[in-house]
């Protein structure tokens, strides 16, 4: 698919807002590929399609979700759903077939313990794009110039922060990709 | 075992600052089961046992947990195994053959998603008797002071902030703890 068709089929797809994040995911996106040798029309097709099925309704997500093996997501948020079957539906109902793409999109929520250079892009890119706002954002799209790794890392660490500020539920997913991602040297303790 | 005998052993055991420490998860823990309505004599002979394992040298410590079926914390820090092994060695060395106790100890570093009462109270206990010393543990206290499930929370929070601040890895029992503790109705999103 080309990027001009997907551009055309999520402005159709999505309220102006959530068009307008994505346009600054996919600007974001293609600058992150371009500084850490990523294929720039992989990353911006992947992001311009990432929220693909954010609206769809909660129903039919779940049904996608079960038809996946994806049954535990629909004990957490209903937010979650909206990535890996978003990935299910771009493959089905778009046509695009390209498994990179796929698993960019199924992580981009949650992240995932092995996400490799794509997903880590659109992962960072989705947090840090230009029409975010709130309290560290700076910081974050600082350190994505420097170190994607300590950029994923980042979002990690304000995603777990920003759930316990609210006292909310943390799907393990995302701490298993915390884990993965801090250096091993580092091992953790508590009180 | 009489609370005294306890003391005696615990004075032996530990260098003089983790003595004084326990003292003060004595004195907290009493507190906290006369208001909450647990008993006070189990709750302080758990907070006098609490750190028993905290100086054993690790492959002792490792060896037990293998023992107990606990291969799985071989991964992460070994200050967590100092917990369930304490609680191990206590029934063990000493004798102490109450359930309850076993598994005040066992949970008191990485809580667990079904901690009862007095479990929670030697938790909390131990992250705010009037010998630590860190950023938050005044608010601590107080909220211990109005609501010990809030306060397990705020402990829980606490923990996961300062391990996600130092970039070290965060053991999964610790996050299922968090996840079982906060409101149901408060289900978590992210990005």
């Amino acid at each position: 698919m080309r990027l001009e068709e997907a551009k055309r089929i999520i402005k159709e797809t999505l309220p102006e807002k959530r068009y307008i994040h994505t346009l600054g995911v996919v600007e974001t996106a293609i600058q992150l590929a371009r500084q850490y040798g990523a294929q720039e029309d992989q990353a911006a097709l992947a992001a311009m399609l990432h929220d693909y099925a954010k609206y769809r309704n909660v129903s039919e997500m779940q049904r996608v979700a079960v038809e996946l093996g994806l049954d535990e997501l629909l004990n957490y948020d209903e937010e979650l759903l909206h990535a890996p079957v978003g990935a299910e539906l771009v493959k089905r109902e778009l046509g695009v077939e390209d498994a990179d793409i796929y698993q960019a999109i199924a992580n981009h929520t949650t992240g995932a313990p092995n996400m490799p250079l794509l997903d880590q892009i659109i992962f960072v890119a989705d947090a840090i794009e230009p029409n975010r706002h709130y309290p560290g954002v700076e910081q974050l799209r600082q350190i994505a110039q420097e170190d994607l790794t300590q950029a994923v890392i980042a979002t990690l660490v304000q995603t777990i922060s920003f759930l316990c500020k609210k006292q909310t539920v943390i799907f393990p997913l995302t701490i298993e990709t915390y884990n993965a991602f801090v250096p091993e040297k580092r091992k953790g303790t508590v009180l």
